[in-house]
């Protein structure tokens, strides 16, 4: 029988949590399918520093790089905020990336049916809504030099950051963006801000020429990134996908996420290297950690998106949307999308519902 | 009586228009107080390049740097967009910014009560919301150095920008954001991208110190600028006053904007030099310009802003928004804001009925 290695970062806060979730689902999966799963689990975040001194302990990026594929819960927390910049749980997130060559990171921002009252947009604004964010995620101003806090000659203090692209790095965050569009609605729009910042200039312009040499299929538009944020607010539905970089693919798939009026519901995926990875697009959330009230459904949709990319078995993905969709349609919900007259169950109830429904 | 000059740069597309009701309105306001308004019309943006093959012609930097105030319409048209970058129209309004050292930028996202219904968020997501958002406007990203495209040894190229921000341009905005919040509700979100740019380390650094030293009469909070995004759509009515750089400022600020459903409302100022700018933050509208279609009350409503900030008459802003309220409570709107059971005006029409009411 087939066999994989998942490398299994529970990480901090909910994480152990919504990833005790994914398991008992991962479990199932693997006796339906005749598969094993070797899932090797380590510390990462606060945990990592916690187990080691660094948030991306070495043997955890040693069992990330050689796993098939890496399921991720979420890092951070007030405990780990004081320590020094560089040993902070965000670090292991882009330590992973860069090591792991992540550079595309797809963020789904989907309204379940089910959940379309949740939105602080209107109904009929958000219905149906369905928009993917292709994130550039190993480049831009998240990783350019120079970098850092200088000091000048008269003593005042002067931050800087590099923003930078090549034309390689933007046609394969680009490609990856055509591709996927066209298993979709076949329409791309890339978002720069080409009428100030140069670096931009040539990513419209390297996008453009791709588009004309390979992707003609493909319907393609290009926003400001200014523009594309109201856009987002005032009719976001006119989107199929977005691709843009890593600073502006952060802002803006955090506000499309935030349309669905659910994000413990989003799952994500990071592209690009030879073993990919998966998490849920909500945070460590410590506020609400160990009191069994985190909604696993993201993570569990995480899963879904790792069999896809990563196992080549997009049926399982679809079968885990939907028994989701199922389950929140029969009136379960979790205390973040709770509502009048629904059934409110706990992060361990959730996932025995979608471990039953399987 | 008193004199002022204005520079008047109705610029493109639906900006002459727009500027053509806001001076009846001056006209008006110049007779009721006894003053002088001397209004210096000059061409900007397309008209500019059209009248001088600049965008910013000289004479119309040399009227706007002696004026005691600028009051601009909008820029841009798809007439110029194929030119060359330096010669596009947006270059003017960058370069009045940093010409009139133009730092800070004030850009109010107000909900009219008769418009509530506009937004495409739930009305009481929206009611009465008033966020100001204080957007850096002459550093950072936008005019860091180095910057442009260069080919690198094997051939490929390379787009680059630098965000720059020294403390005293941090301090600067940071203190016009403290002192407009002692006028509102004394509470300033600083956003920034702390975790990662250390540029932005360094912004949140210097407000935090300013914070302790000057103004711990307003509550401060910090936000990094994804979840600010989010924010704004889940529950914008947490915000009071909005600090940011440059580019997040431009994001956040039109998002801001368009929660209220109606940028035809909506004014702005740019401050911080011996003459401030004062314009609409809606765009030029080629689409329907020169069909007395537009909506002048953001104009008419920066005109308001004017004589607050410029010319020291705070009661005329007052009167100008009670004035705009009460048309809109009437019912009368333009097409941009039409509803049903409304009563559709023109551009001048609508700057006849704030006339009327004056
Ligand atoms: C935690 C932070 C470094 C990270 C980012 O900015 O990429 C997060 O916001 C995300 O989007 O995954
Ligand atoms: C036109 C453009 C250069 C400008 C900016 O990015 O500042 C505009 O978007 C704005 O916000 O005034």
């Amino acid at each position: 029988s087939q066999e994989y290695t998942i490398a299994v970062l529970p990480g901090d806060g909910i994480g152990p949590e919504v990833i005790a979730e994914a398991i008992k689902v991962m479990r199932v999966v693997e006796t339906r399918l005749g598969l094993k799963l070797n899932l090797n689990e380590q510390p990462v975040g606060g945990a990592g520093y916690e187990a080691s001194g660094k948030p991306l302990p070495d043997d955890t990026l040693k069992a990330a790089k050689s796993a098939d594929a890496v399921l991720l819960g979420a890092v951070g927390g007030p405990k780990w905020e004081a320590i020094d910049f560089s040993l902070r749980p965000e670090r292991a997130l882009l330590g992973l990336r860069s090591e792991l060559g992540l550079f595309a990171n797809l963020r789904p921002a989907k309204v379940f049916r089910a959940l379309t009252e949740a939105s602080s947009l209107k109904p009929e604004v958000v219905e149906g809504l369905d928009v993917l964010v292709v994130r550039e995620l190993t480049g831009g101003i998240y990783f350019g030099e120079p970098r850092g806090v200088e000091t000048l000659p008269d003593g005042e203090r002067r931050g800087i950051n590099t923003l930078v692209y090549t034309e390689s790095e933007i046609v394969r965050i680009a490609e990856v963006a055509f591709d996927v569009a066209l298993k979709r609605n076949k329409k791309v729009c890339s978002v720069d801000k080409a009428n100030v910042l140069e670096a931009t200039g040539l990513w419209r312009e390297v996008v453009t020429d791709l588009h004309k040499k390979k992707y003609s299929a493909v319907e393609l538009s290009h926003m400001y990134v200014d523009n594309a944020a109201m856009q987002l607010v005032r009719n976001p539905k006119q989107f199929d996908v977005i691709v843009t970089t890593n600073m502006f693919g952060d802002i803006l798939s955090d506000e499309a996420s935030m349309l669905t009026g659910s994000i413990g519901m989003l799952p994500s995926a990071s592209l690009g290297g030879k073993t990919a990875m998966y998490e849920p697009i909500h945070g460590s959330a410590p506020d609400i950690a160990g009191q069994d009230m985190a909604n696993p459904l993201a993570t569990i949709l995480s899963v879904g998106m790792m069999f896809k990319y990563s196992l080549d078995r997009e049926d399982v993905n679809t079968v885990l949307e939907n028994v989701v969709e199922s389950i929140l349609d029969a009136g379960y919900r979790t205390k973040d999308i709770m509502s009048k007259g629904m059934k409110e169950v706990g992060c361990k109830a959730m996932g025995d519902l979608v471990v039953q429904a399987l």
